[in-house]
Parts: C-alpha cells; sequence; structure tokens
C-alpha cells in the first residue's frame, strides 16, 4: 500500500478534498516548493491587525501561503504600491444590472469586487429555485466568487400571480450547499412578528443548518424590532437615518451601509461608525443599474465615498473584506494571510481608492480598469423563453367606465412609493379612456407565466405620455408584463412586443416599435454586454421622453408600480391594490 | 386538524425545537405577554455598539426580549449599576482546577463566568471520549454554559502509555454535537507542519463539520508559522511576548490571551490590543488551580487586570464576551440583546470589575460572591476507579548500578522545562540509590491503567525531601503514578497509598501517610468542595515542607516530571526519555 493509498485509506468516511488540500498547501508555505508567485515592496493592507505593513505574499495553489521571502516561479515588484484584499459586496441583487453572473463579474472585477453574496429574488419570482441554478450554471467558470442567499418571500405577497412560489421545503437542498449562506433579505418583517408557519419555519431551516438570516425591515423600531430580531434575523440594509442604524446595531444586528442606484444611504449612515463598533458594520449595493456599475463600480465606490467623509481607509477596508467574510462566513475569503484565497487589489493610490490591478485566487484577471482576455468564462447559454401569454388584442385593455370617478396612481417623482388619487375620467361610447391632456394614462398588468389571461387594469399620473405606449417585463416582485400608455392598440402592441422578444423593454408609438432592449433572461436580463444593455438604455429613455415623458428613468418608476408592499395604491395582475388595506380595490368609486 | 397539528405537518423534516423556540418569544418581545423580569435603571455595557447606555432590560423564558418599558411578573431597580453580558473564558481545562464541572461552576459562576470552552484533554488521556461524556454527565442540571473542544493530541507522544488513544475516527460522534465547538489545542504543530495523515485527517474532518481548530504552538514563527496556520489552524494561546503575538496576529490568528495559574502572559499581552484589532483577541484561563480559582477568579480577574494596565473597559469586555462567542460561535451568548440568553453581571463598579449579581438564562445564581443555595445539581455521580495496578513492591523501583554515571533530571524553579544533567550515584550492594545529602533522590513513573506493570526509573534533583516520598496521579499528560522519594520502600507504599484512594496526591515518611487528597474522578479531580481540595493541597504542601522540600507547590512540579514534549529529560513509564531527541535513553551513561 502506497502512502497515498494509506491515506485515502484512513480517511474513509471523511471528505477526501480538504485533507489533500491541506496537504497540498503545507510544502509552499514552508518554502520547500517554489510559489506560483512572489509579490514583493508591497505596503499590505492587514485587515486583522488594522495596520499597513511592507511585507512580500507569496501565492502559490490560488492562496496566500505566506508572508517574506520564498522561491518564486515569478517575482512581482509592487512598488511599494497598496495591497487590499479582494472587495465583498455582502448584498446585492444581480438581476438588477440586467445582465447574467459572467457579465456582471466583467463588469464589477476590474473594480477589486472579487466576491458578491446575491440574492436572487428576481429571477426566483419568475422561475423559481430553477432559476438560481440556472445563474449559477449560467456564469460558467468564470473566476469569481459567488454566493447565495436565498430569496426568502417569492412572492412577495398573496395579490398577485408570480412565475413561482417558494416555501420552506423548496429551499432544503440549495440550503444544504456550500455557495448558499441562508436565508435572503426577510421582507415579510410582519410574517415574523406575527408567527407566520411559513416564514418561522423559512427561518428555523436555516438556523438549523448554522446559516445567517438577512433582514429588511426599513423603520421597524422598539417592540415589533426586538421581537423581529429576536426570531433570529442578523442584519438590516435599508436603514435611512443615524437613529435607525443605531437602534439596530445596538439590538445586535449587523448593519449593512447601503449605497446603490437609487437608495443612497452611505453618507447619512457612515457617521455610525466608530472603532469599537465598525466590526459590525459593512457594504452592499442592493441595487446597481448598468450605467453606475460602469462608471462608479460598486463596493469601492463605497469605500471612496466612507473615506472621503473621512472614515479611516483601513477601517473602511475592514468593513469591505473581513466584516461580511466573518458574518456570513465566507471562510478563506476577505484577508490577505496564509490560506487565504489570493484575491488581490493593487492600488496605485489609497485614498483615492486607484485600482491598478485585480487578482482573484491568485490569477490576475483586470488590469487598468479592464478585464484581461480569456478571463471571462465565454461559453454561451441558452436562456428559456419565460413569456408566456394567450393571444393579446387591443380589446382586453378596454375599460368599461363603471363610473364617472376613478382611483388613480400618482407617482412622486423618485420615490417609489406613489399616491392613490380620484379624478373624474375621461368616458367614450362607454368604455373609460386615457386622457393625455391631464396626463392621465391607463396602466395594466399581464400576467405572462401560466397563461391565466389575468390582466390588471387602471389609471395612472405622472408619466407625461403623449401618445404611445411604454411596457416592461422587470415588474417588482413578480416580473409580469407592465405596460402605460395613451390607448389600447398601442398597449397591445407594446405587450405583444415584449412577448416577442422573451421580455424587456420596449416603446410604441404611431403603430411601431420607436426602441426596445430585449431582456431575454428571464424577462429580466440580456445576454448582451452591459455596456450594450446601458446604451440601449439610453436610447430607450431618449425615445420615450421624445414622447412627452418627463421622468428620468421611467421603466425603473413603471417597474415598481406592480409591488404591492410599497404604499399606497399599486395595480398587479389580479387588480388595483390598495396597499395601506392590503387587498384588491374596485377601480371606480371612491372606496 | 388544530393551528398546532398543521405547524407540526408543515415542519415535516425539520427540527421541532427551534420553531418552538422562536414561536415562544415573539409575543414576550411584543410586550404582549408579561415577561419575567425587567431590569430597570441598568447602565448597560453594550457589547455590539461600544457604548455604555442607560437601559431597561426585559427576560422572559431565559432570553433577553427586549429593551425599555415592558409588563412584567417582576422588576428589579439596578439603581444605576453596570450590567454586563456574561464572561466567558475561551480555553481552559477544567480538570486543573481538580473539581469537577459542577463543582467548578460553584466556583466560577460567582465570578461572572457563565460559561466556558473546556478541552477535557486530561480526563481523555484516561479514559478517552467517555471520559469526555461522563464530565459532561457529571454537570448534571447545573445553569452552566459547558462548551468543548475535542482533545486533538491524545497521548501527546508515542514515548509514553496512556489510558486511552483518540483518533479522528473516534472524535466523530463528539463532533456532530453542538456543545462540541470544534478540536482543541493542536499541540501536534511538528505532525501539522509535517503533513501527518491522522493529524490532518483530525483537522479536515473538524474543518468538513464547519468547527473552530485552536492552536498551541508556543515559539512557532516564519515559514513553519506559515504552514500551522495555512493548514486551519485559528487561534493561539501559547503566545508569551508581544512580537510573537502581533506575527501570529497579523497572519490571521485570533489571539487568546492567557492569564492562568502559572503561565501568566497578560501584561505583556494587552500590549499589542488596539481598537482596530480587538476584535480578533480573547482572554482565557488554561489551567487554574483551586487557591487562585477561589481568590482570584478566572476571567473576571483577566478583565480587572486588563482595565488596571489601561485597557477601555468596554473592550476589555468585548474580549471576555462577544469576541469568544463570535469565534468559535457559540449562537447567542455574549451579549445582551433581544434573543440572547440572559447571561448577565450586575456590576457594582466598573473600573475594579466588582460583582454584586450574576444571572444565567435569566435565572439569578450568585449574588454578593455566594451562589445561591439550590443552584448546583448536588445529584451525587459515582466516579468509577481508572487506577489499576498489578502488585507494588519495593523491589520494582530497585536500579541495579550499571555504571557510576547517570542522567538526572534537574528542576528549574518555576519552570516546567528542565535540565539533563549527569551526576555519580550512590550505589548500594549493586543497586544506585538515593542521595539526599545531595539532593538526588529516586523517581519513577507506573504505567496504570493496562496493567503492563511498566515503571520508569530515574533520578532527579531538586525536591529536596530528606526522608520519605511523594506521589501523584496527576503526570501531563498520560497522568500514569509519577512518585519521588528517598528510598524504595517510601516510594511503594506511596503508590499503593495512590491506589487504594483511586488516585491523588500523598506525602508518606517513616513508614506513614503524613497528609493525602483523594482524587477519584479519573485519579484527577476531587469529588469534594473546591475550598476542601484548596485546603488539602495546603496541608499536604505543608507537611511536604517539612520534609525537607523548598518547592512551592511540589506536585505540579511533579506532575510536568512526565511530559515528554518540554525539555530537557523527562521520565514516563516507558523509561527516561530526552525530549530534545524525542527517544527513550539509557538512565547511566553520557549519552
Amino acid at each position: 500500500m502506497s502512502y497515498d493509498d494509506q491515506i485515502r485509506y484512513s480517511l474513509e468516511g471523511f471528505p477526501q478534498e480538504e485533507i489533500t488540500e491541506i496537504r497540498d498547501i503545507i510544502p509552499y508555505a514552508k518554502g520547500e516548493r517554489e510559489v506560483d508567485l512572489l509579490l514583493t515592496n508591497a505596503r499590505l493592507i492587514n485587515v486583522f491587525s488594522g495596520t499597513i505593513e511592507p511585507q512580500a505574499i507569496a501565492i502559490a495553489q490560488g492562496r496566500v501561503v505566506g508572508f517574506g521571502e520564498y522561491p518564486a516561479q515569478k517575482v512581482l515588484d509592487l512598488e511599494g504600491r497598496f495591497l487590499s484584499p479582494g472587495l465583498i459586496d455582502a448584498h446585492c441583487h444581480i438581476e438588477s444590472s440586467m445582465v447574467g453572473v459572467r457579465e456582471y463579474a466583467r463588469a464589477i472585477l476590474p473594480h477589486g469586487v472579487t466576491t458578491v453574496v446575491t440574492d436572487f429574488h428576481e429571477i426566483a419570482n419568475v422561475m423559481g429555485t430553477r432559476g438560481i441554478r440556472l445563474m449559477r450554471e449560467g456564469m460558467g467558470a468564470t473566476p469569481f466568487n459567488l454566493y447565495c442567499m436565498l430569496p426568502s418571500c417569492v412572492p412577495a405577497t398573496s395579490l398577485e400571480t408570480s412565475g413561482a412560489e417558494i416555501q420552506a421545503k423548496d429551499l432544503k437542498d440549495l440550503m444544504e450547499e456550500e455557495w448558499v449562506r441562508g436565508l435572503g433579505e426577510m421582507m415579510n418583517f410582519p410574517g415574523v412578528i406575527h408567527g407566520d408557519p411559513q416564514v418561522l419555519k423559512k427561518i428555523s431551516m436555516t438556523q438549523a443548518h448554522g446559516k445567517r438570516v438577512d433582514g429588511h425591515a426599513p423603520g421597524l423600531s422598539g417592540k415589533e424590532l426586538a421581537a423581529y430580531i429576536a426570531a433570529g434575523i442578523a442584519s438590516d440594509h435599508e436603514c435611512t437615518t443615524k437613529a435607525e442604524a443605531e437602534e439596530k446595531l445596538n439590538q445586535g444586528m449587523y448593519i449593512m451601509i447601503r449605497e446603490g442606484s437609487t437608495a443612497r444611504n452611505l453618507e447619512e449612515l457612515i457617521k455610525i461608525v466608530t472603532p469599537l463598533n465598525a466590526c459590525r458594520c459593512m457594504f452592499v449595493t442592493d441595487d446597481r443599474h448598468p450605467a453606475d456599475l460602469i462608471a462608479e463600480g460598486g463596493i469601492d465606490h463605497c469605500v471612496r465615498k466612507a473615506m472621503r467623509r473621512g472614515l479611516d481607509p483601513v477601517i473602511a477596508l475592514q468593513m469591505a473584506t473581513i466584516n461580511p467574510a466573518r458574518y456570513f462566513p465566507l471562510p478563506g475569503i476577505g484577508a490577505i494571510a496564509p490560506g487565504y484565497q489570493a484575491d488581490l487589489v493593487v492600488l496605485e493610490d489609497l485614498n483615492a481608492f486607484r485600482i491598478s490591478q485585480v487578482f482573484q485566487a491568485g490569477r490576475l484577471v483586470a488590469d487598468g480598469g479592464t478585464i484581461l482576455p480569456g478571463v471571462i468564462d465565454e461559453k454561451k447559454v441558452r436562456a428559456e423563453n419565460t413569456v408566456h401569454l394567450p393571444k393579446i388584442s387591443a380589446e382586453q385593455f378596454r375599460i368599461t367606465a363603471e363610473g364617472a370617478r376613478a382611483k388613480v396612481i400618482e407617482l412622486i417623482p423618485q420615490q417609489i412609493i406613489t399616491k392613490k388619487a380620484i379624478h373624474e375620467v375621461k368616458t367614450q361610447d362607454g368604455l373609460a379612456v386615457a386622457d393625455p391632456s391631464r396626463d392621465i394614462l391607463k396602466i395594466a398588468v399581464v400576467e405572462r407565466y401560466k397563461g391565466t389571461g389575468n390582466i390588471g387594469l387602471g389609471f395612472v399620473k405622472g408619466f407625461g405620455l403623449k401618445d404611445g405606449a411604454i411596457a416592461s417585463s422587470v415588474a417588482h416582485d413578480s416580473h409580469n408584463i407592465i405596460v402605460v400608455g395613451t390607448g389600447d392598440k398601442a398597449m397591445a402592441q407594446a405587450v405583444h412586443g415584449i412577448a416577442e422578444m422573451h421580455g424587456g423593454l420596449i416603446a410604441v408609438k404611431d403603430g411601431k416599435v420607436t426602441a426596445s432592449l430585449p431582456l431575454p433572461i428571464g424577462g429580466l436580463m440580456s445576454d448582451l454586454s452591459i455596456e450594450k444593455v446601458s446604451d440601449g438604455l439610453t436610447r430607450l429613455h431618449h425615445k420615450v421622453k421624445e414622447m412627452g415623458c418627463t421622468l428620468e428613468e421611467p421603466f425603473m418608476a413603471l417597474s415598481f408600480l406592480a409591488l404591492p408592499v410599497i404604499p399606497e395604491l399599486k395595480i398587479t395582475d389580479r387588480g388595483l391594490v390598495d396597499v395601506t388595506r392590503f387587498e384588491i380595490v374596485p377601480l371606480f368609486g371612491d372606496a
């Protein structure tokens, strides 16, 4: 029996990989075998000691194996540049970038973000847990650390039809996987506080796996907050004020300071951070749109902004690396030390956080802000169609006038909450119709999964379209097709156009599609490059502006009108929702 | 189907307890049900925020459920006293206190220590994993948080006979238990560094369970340290200098600052702690003797001493509570916040760390330094005899003179290392004998488990006994019987006396036992109160002093002479060990 056979024999019943891995790395650490790469003359940002020290770093088998002089196949002199661990985004929805994981990685790796913890909440609403697996598979062999928190609230409410329903039992298999670190933002805080069995079951199942439950509880305070925390919710990324964040921190929550594309809370929340509580804080992006990802980046932008606001650079980097790594935990990630994966960011300048090179698992993946050729796995994954509509006709969008006054969803600029207004509606041949002169347009949500033929109909004020329709298959959180228009024909054409693209965004005018952006991955994401998506969006915005719309991001405004957890008046495929009363209400009449 | 049946049904496949627990606590947190206890007017030491805040704390079902006003069955006005989370000892060997867990808890609870993470390394050398289970069972229903790290190195070496051998497979069942948090101090650092398969197997098995591997690597540095860390060893409690601790901290190790009875490193190591690295540091006692436990306490003593040395009290308390709780982790322990177990220490004075009351899981267990009646489970557990000797006679201790010069173990005062000396030995009738006039005495280690009849024989210098013998069944780490004496008859009588007591400490003079302390639990621990053990030790020390011994703690000195991992010359049941060469050597001659 050889030495190797003996080890295998004695390992019976234990996982084989780990021991092999340990055994493999030790000779490098001892300096007995040539390491792959030695980075000399670094100014190492040590997130353990909280110091910056001159250091040489030896890398082998994708891991840091030691500090100091080592025999190496390749030596790279960093000439005194700073070296930070790769950055970690502790909470994001990759779907919001409108591209898949590979393309997301291509965008974010040059920004020094080597790890994201994502909650595939959006694709899960479309395709269930299968969507989560497909997202992961779509990543291919791209060198990027992808961790997942399982969506906790699919569908978001019972007042809509989503593509999937996820119960605790559906999460069980995934929960056992290593890349899954727990249960994602528990938005259903009333469910937690009122002890909803299905909600508690998801929490206890996660805890039984020794994994984390992330929170989402905007404004929750006092005894209700205590109940939410006592139930085991560990973090929150929805704080908007210093006082709110302090109350949550004091009661034991980890505070995820969010700087997204729309929700930007860093400037306010960074005020709570002190050296004695910093290890309970981290950064997240939540939702970042293509243009922001390209221009600002992600967590690097948080670090930069926090330092500009006066936070100690080492604390800012602890919050962006070791703190989230310890919170979830993400073993072997988040620091530069023996045994840790060699995810490294070389900085030209610490205070400006100007990045020159990025390594993932010891491999140079980006240089000078650009991804290197061959890094991203280009293997094409065919997206399956998730838009299934029965035949769509203009007649389906007709509203019979059942009264003179109707409820109208009124947009509030820059906000996702709406106002419930009552207006006289224009009628024509017994039908209630749009009245662009008063900016009262028709809105509809068309169920797109099960062929139910459900169409929720209503009125909306705030888009300013003079003629035509715009539609989208991105409609939080169920992602049915939402459409706003001045007439039934244009609305039907827009919805039809979305179906033809297998999902996407569209603008229709004078019987013609004036601009569109196909999003064939679940109706949420493109299979093109993030730059093309960004350009496509710009073109769409331009066309919609020409149609009279004054909103800066009309499709985003549109996407939140179907989210029946945000007050006051919303619309789903089942009809108009009075969010305050949490029920479907009739379109006509004041009540 | 009732509501409860429904929940049970929907829970199929998930652990029942957790969800019940969450559901039970929520109504209290919301203030809908009267809590058990409300502590008002506390100055809460908040280890999350790093602040001290005026607060009221509501407790129900043994847990903190919320802050502020709550309807309560009982209200206790703390009148502005400080309130700290219960203290945590991150590494100790309870056996060193010479009492079982119940009695240990009785001693340490009034000191505010509500949680210990113990490594039952000593009893495991005597009884294997069964000893670990018996220790836990012996605790009964005593309200004390006992966590365990499994002994990694039993026996310590191959040069001795221990009561048990523990291989990776023997640890598997225990490793799955919740109270077991990982693998205890990996003393066999050469084994790690050289890739010993059995050692790596223990490490990888622990990691596969997602649990911790504690370290023990005095003085290890540079590339060997890197290899040890890269193999997955997470902590070290053996640092003695600031530089050593800094090197280990910088490379990612958690630093356990030790303040034991003999090894006292706090004063030196506290210098490394800064606000930016404090969350990587904690306190441990390792080994504390009965008198010190009674007089000084444990982790409370560390906190007190650290604060006297200028450490911020809040940082000191973070190191004594939340830091170890997060390291292992010990969920629901280490802080005062909703959902956390209500382990609380009420302080009369923060800076002097003067304790008035201690709560464990919401129950008052100690008041004014005294344990409350009924707290400790008094159910007697019968100890089984672990001392199994064949008939012992004086003849067995005879040493045939095979030369004029012999190797002599020379004690070095206050240290556990020894000197390997060569001396002329006195001979009589062809036998080498003790020569008390030159303080050269005989020493023997008698195997006590398997009836092998193994007796290792040698000479020792430093005890100063003029007449008689002393013996002990506490002899690190195999805990055979070790005896030092001026003559064979006294030595045989002492060993016989130990066997009669089923283990313990003994002094023999003029054919009579002058003092003894029975340690029937594994030959290591008493079943009496810790005060009686302390008194018994004092009496023994007094008697041994009368016999001419000048050592302050003769039995402790004795106990380390059988530990063949500490240089230079030691003795086991297999003979004299040259530790530098790591082999058994002949007694006579210079080599």
